[in-house]
């Protein structure tokens, strides 16, 4: 079973130190790792905060939104 | 290459449902995780707060710390 998952940041420090660490543990073969950029894609930010996003970064899976650190608010974003 | 991940937590539901997002998503048959649950373990504390940990759940990677939403204060464990 093929798992979606979406990292969503905003392209910080913290946010890609964070998705290095991520990529690196991630079964990439089983999951599939979508990466967006919110300052590249504001359009999705409803998105993510829908999904329970409220920082960056943040992975979203299955639904459930992992903040992971804090780079900055979603707030901060709009 | 297999890599050494440590999933540090309370037992609390913040970290229960991290953890089982986390063990969905990780290649196991790469990454050699290991998880303490710092209420059975105390004495490992000190040793997750020189990770630079300071909240649970966490997640040490390559001796970097991720924090994990927010269960409770890693000085609230003490």
């Amino acid at each position: 079973m093929t798992q979606k998952a979406i990292f969503y940041h905003a392209g910080c420090p913290v946010c890609v130190a964070a998705e290095n660490n991520i990529i690196e543990i991630i079964d990439r073969s089983r999951v599939d790792l979508e990466i967006v950029h919110l300052g590249d894609a504001p359009q999705r930010i409803d998105e993510a905060a829908a999904a329970g996003v409220t920082s960056v970064p943040a992975l979203v899976v299955d639904g459930s939104a992992l903040h992971i650190n804090h780079g900055a608010a979603l707030s901060d974003l709009r």
